[in-house]
């Protein structure tokens, strides 16, 4: 049977369009040996969640589907239903997940605008009116992304800071890690650097090479015991969760993980800098991770569009969104950035 | 980094203990190439959905990432939160899925005692009582399961019979397939034979042979249009659809899922075969996919389970699962039976 | 404008058929006086609440409209979504609710078949497999009815030989006193010696007299402080809320609640009684409230329905329900007993 | 006993500060006759709804015990899980019901911010990007309310234009009219002229002089079926429905409900005239309902505050609002006043 077609060029619509990392196939391979148990209680998910916990220091590690599950699971944990999660509007678990969080959790989103993507004590603390009050949703958690949904990252300090102050207003802290990797190559920092002020975590997989597996990494050990019968129920327990597992050894290996982040977010900066003084082109947000947010001429989106695979993020404001990959290369980047110069230079003359 | 061990010896607690078929793999390499849209858009998935399409005589298929969400989402379609779902008392819906339905759909289901697994029309009838009535949770639906959780098969007339008798009686019909593939090769039908009386329904990959992968198959074409929406509320949405696409397709190939269903049914024929006759041990159920269900002297279980991996289905009666997989082999049978001869004779002498 | 015309004659068929007691409706007519602030905090509710808690040696009193409310809200306080409540299949929570616990607060009823409508700590331990198992639905509560549904009454010995079963197995006790003052009256006992075994029970003001509402009695202090959110959220918060305590505080003086339940219970046993020895009529259960639950042949039921208001309870028994009322009075039984006594001489003629 | 004490003087605190109207208590007597049969198969019922679906033009009239159930239950027959409702982010829907829409129902609630607390065509077309893609939860009803949580009106050519966008945009339209009757009496138009444009809306009593009932008036008959379940599911069946019903056959005997919202109308209107002028004190919207929204010298509202009940409504801005009821007296009005011209002089001088 011929194989069906891919795109005809490198995307930069999503890091979900990559393939799989060659390391992570080949480990799905390497663990498709002999009979293992079910569910978790195997040798390669003991082994990777270990891994895991210590990279973290985290209570405990458990592997789910995708993203939206890892961040309805995570707040889950958290929270009674007539508790609410402070979040920016802009969130992924409120803007793209198709309401799962009010279904699964019923929890109501308490959202701030935000120009950025990050909150900030500030911002929650304006949402924490109605402590209290029985008429209102009761906020107890605050959900971050990092890097947030507009490529920008939270520092260290920003994390503790808005940690503490979570802490001490008696919140706990979910951090939608989908893109944690980016940050943390971005960042210099450790994977725990990133987790310390938080109670809960994901760790994406999916955008960083694997063929689908994030991780949800809980910090606060007192949230730990409940995740295993919350994730049956979310419909999240894999049966061969070697195979999840696996994914993650091997981006574990050699810090493949922080190799492919790295790569991916300095394919963006080439992308940023290719395009700069272009006229017509302008940077929305700085380039913190593997995302690049841009400002186009409208007259550029179509033509540029018609070719190339990208998002247009804001029409309103003719914002586009660039991502790179763990598989972008130079070579993909310069011909982008050559087509985006052609492109407006044709609009000009 | 040495790999970790798998089990020392063929488990027989359940075919999803056994590696992914390495065509299902290769597949998932055939499919890492370049770059395809995300969440279902690429030609792996349009290709592989539509073989099914096909293959079912259906309206819709959509992948989703195991067995408890194929079920949670294919109910889901059918009811209101006022509405029920009658099943089995034995249905994996009911007792293992940590309440996901009641959860997820938040629907009461009606549960039915039976001996085989099986639903019939008359027992479906005997849990209408009340509609109409407002103090009751309204029937709505009717969930059987084919191969059922003890092994047996309804018969494709019996199906039809069911199925007539559930829409005269204005209820839609939802049929766990986890073990599809299973009763079509004892029964020597087609997918789509199995197909034609429900509404809804699910063909397992993962228990066949898959890394992990679901169909979720709609049969009636009202029930389609909310699939995607309920499927991504649901967690249950892949970004690189393509490698659950893909084991479907390799499982697609030459009948391979025919293949692999038939080779462990085959596997526990030759395990019941075996054991007739051994003093100690009986048949609970017939045996009519790929689980021997017996019921052992309760002196030989634990001897036995010392060695070799299954699970205690019933303790209070002694029953015991046996599961036989794609990749049991005909050696495998052999050792367990002697290894259960050699048991019970010694128990005897 | 002409009033409506009530039933020709006295309803056996529930005790929510009848009126509210006239102190209860003066008592309304007293607290129409002046402006109070809403939701609770008003003199009407601090008095009645302190009343009760008083009386039940309670946590905190919360009023709300009704009794699947009144179950509701009680189960929830003591459940994550994934943990499951053991109660009798003829329990109101499960048959009578139209799946509101489900729909409510997610969770899986598990179910015990029981002849007599009380649950034991044996029947409890039987549903108590599957903890520790993240496939399964984790008991965590156990929910009783005292009046049960079928009329019959725990004593105090055993409601306290259950509680403590389940406190030593870290299961929370609930208890469905819609018709509690029927419980109190039967057994002789207070109020505080029906709940000093439970962490939550309901005490049923309408089937006692109210216009309707009913009172939930935390006992337990780490159960309280969610009450009020979890009110207002599952929509039972009154603005007026001094009209549902107004109408406790008439039932709480002179102990009417207690005249009015020993009066039904009395008319339930008159009506026993009566029937004794009549042919074609035998008791289904002891008379230990205010219903009477009687086996009839099946031709006396169509005559006396026709004339008479009650339910047939089990039609496959040809079991019927007739219940007093605290307005019931001798001459309205004796009426209903010389009907049942004509239709039966009248079949054996 | 020695009645509680009401507060000294009257409040600008709420409309549900206020006691029930004597012909509502009246009514509850007049119902109090015999026995009925219960949930609402009962002669008062029966009537009082045929009298409102005659004044609505409705499909079915459906009594409920409080306002926030009349929303969650109207708005929950509209919507699949996936769905969402649009409203302004000032609607009690979102803000004042502590989550009931997100637990009950389960699903989003796209707000929009707005001053006036009404939607508008453009502000609700505004919401309707996201169609169709599965990542988002998809907009299926429109939640307003008359009069708004500001105590302005949608004109009767507002609705229509609303109604007809929406009807044109696939989308269903709820109204919440916990003050409807003010809406009315303010337009000078009937119910039914309130009701042509939507689908569902409630009906407030208890605002307007009842005890304590609201009714569901559902206009779309397609919608009708369901309510019975629905209500009983989510805890708002009563089972001594006269009492409901007799609450709204009291407000419509005579037009009482139109009489007692004309009265509460102009009072809010002396009010607002009566402060005119007063230095310091200002209108923040247009007195179009029985509530006036006024902007104080923020020095103002701790000395008026410790005299007489109100609400500050918006901190930030020294915003409060003053309520007046059915019962609120031209001297209660004229005393208010005479005590903010004091409290003003005092500051000035």
């Amino acid at each position: 049977m011929t194989p069906p077609q891919a795109l005809p060029r490198k995307s930069f619509g999503s890091d979900n369009h990559a393939r799989a990392h060659p390391a992570v196939l080949s480990a799905l391979g390497s663990a498709s040996r002999g009979d293992v148990t079910a569910y978790g209680d195997d040798p390669w998910t003991e082994r990777v969640a270990a891994q895991l916990r210590q990279e973290f220091g985290a209570s405990g590690v458990f592997f789910v589907f995708n993203g939206t599950a890892a961040n309805v699971l995570g707040v889950s944990l958290m929270l009674r239903p007539y508790e609410a999660v402070i979040c920016a509007e802009s969130a992924h678990l409120n803007v793209d997940e198709c309401g799962a969080a009010e279904r699964i959790i019923g929890c109501k989103l308490l959202t701030v605008p935000t120009d950025d993507g990050k909150l900030t004590p500030e911002l929650v603390a304006a949402r924490l009116a109605g402590r209290g009050d029985e008429h209102r949703a009761q906020p107890r958690a605050v959900a971050i992304t990092q890097a947030t949904e507009v490529g920008t990252c939270y520092t260290v300090a920003e994390l503790r800071r808005l940690g503490d102050f979570c802490h001490d207003s008696d919140l706990l802290v979910f951090l939608d890690g989908a893109r944690l990797a980016n940050a943390a190559a971005f960042l210099g920092c450790s994977l725990s650097d990133l987790a310390g002020s938080v109670d809960v975590l994901s760790f994406g997989g999916t955008k960083n090479g694997a063929v689908g597996a994030e991780a949800l990494v809980v910090m606060n050990p007192a949230l730990t015991a409940s995740v295993p019968f919350q994730r049956k129920q979310q419909m999240q327990l894999a049966s061969k969760m070697r195979y999840l597992a696996a994914q993650f050894g091997a981006l574990l290996e050699d810090q493949l993980w922080l190799q492919n982040a790295r790569h991916a977010n300095a394919m963006a900066q080439r992308l940023a800098a290719g395009v700069s003084g272009i006229p017509g082109v302008g940077l929305r947000y700085p380039v913190e991770s593997n995302g690049v947010f841009a400002t186009l001429d409208p007259a550029l989106i179509e033509p540029l569009a018609s070719e190339w695979n990208f998002y247009v993020w804001d029409a309103s404001e003719n914002v586009v969104r660039w991502m790179a990959a763990f598989d972008t290369s130079e070579e993909d980047v310069d011909a982008f950035v050559a087509a985006i110069r052609a492109a407006a230079l044709k609009l000009i003359s």
